[in-house]
């Protein structure tokens, strides 16, 4: 066999083993310490693929299996909630999925679990969905793009596709929607301003729904 | 909660449970039930985001769970072998690492256990790649674009990276090596052919080394 090689990632796979080790006393009784292994070390291999900034990857990894084992301990009925689960899905969790899930966690607050995802996610947030966002008091600094997981389609009530065709799988028991939005990239800010308010309506209105069959 | 909504992918969803059953039984004492659910609805999850024909989703993705199932059972020492196990790294996946993984094991057979992945999944193997492989008696058929994941990295012994920077975890204990390729993607079937016989030099020489070594 080949001799060992120096690691590159040393610090990285500190940070790791120390989540690895943390989430399995947060999910003791509910998923084995093998399972959130697995999951914390598989969000840093699909971060990884696409990430531009490596700096940040192992705590992002970190936040993303986190987030995706809540979805899979909801789904598998391991934690119960009432509350509604709600997950939108577009090309590259870079623009339209992201404004969309600001937006409804900012007008719903605690009363709904909101999630995002991309079917083919870019490196970075869209930075005039930032900035646009910014100056309507909204902070998106610690969101990131992230690849649709089976967990977090799992887990969701409301499911919200915004140009990404049919890369959701379709299960059953869920509300699926489809919102025809232009996607902000190569977009002016005066746009991507325009975009914002026709995100903001489409998510009022899904929330007037949701509040009603709840 | 919303009322359930037809599914349209019914058939996807028996033949997927179908794998489920066959995988947990052939993995019976080594992997739970339920992680092998995981790991086939996830290895779907993860196709439908980039697959171009969906007719044959629920196959492959049963495929792409059986061979991440392997790798994973062998990087955790659940499975033992001796057989050195070579991973090729590109962007796409669908043409200069599907040309080495078909090359090598072509070239050594069953004395190599050999996988591939792209940082950036394409959604078929390059026309032209399948094409110069048949006129040299090597068949594509099976293969698709698979994304890199944590697993096939940490049950390798050789990770060889072609153009894909550094989306590849770095784990102490193997050997990496990067090999610089053109990519074939729009190049002509003569430069389809002198890319696959550069890849051939490079996989000879490789295995003369992993020869030596064992």
């Amino acid at each position: 066999m080949p001799a060992p090689e120096t690691s590159l990632d040393t610090l990285d796979t500190r940070i790791l083993q120390r989540a690895v080790t943390d989430l399995a006393k947060k999910y003791e009784g509910i998923f084995s310490a093998e399972t959130v292994e697995r999951y914390v070390y598989e969000s840093y291999a699909t971060l990884s693929r696409t990430a531009r900034i490596r700096k940040y990857l192992p705590v992002l990894a970190e936040r993303f299996a986190k987030d995706r084992l809540r979805a899979l301990a909801i789904s598998e009925g391991k934690i119960d909630t009432v509350i509604p689960q709600v997950l939108f899905v577009c090309v590259h969790n870079s623009g339209r999925s992201q404004i969309a899930a600001a937006l409804l966690s900012d007008l719903a607050g605690p009363d709904v679990e909101v999630r995002s995802a991309g079917s083919l996610p870019g490196s970075e947030i869209h930075p005039l969905v930032i900035e646009e966002l910014k100056s309507r008091n909204i902070d998106l600094a610690g969101a990131f793009p992230k690849p649709l997981t089976d967990d977090v389609v799992r887990a969701a009530d409301y499911v919200i596709t915004m140009g990404c065709g049919d890369a959701c799988p379709i299960y059953p028991g869920k509300t699926y929607l489809d919102w025809d939005l232009p996607d902000p990239t190569d977009q002016t800010r005066e746009e991507v301003s325009d975009i914002v308010d026709q995100v903001d309506v489409l998510v009022n209105n899904l929330w007037k729904e949701i509040e009603a069959k709840n």
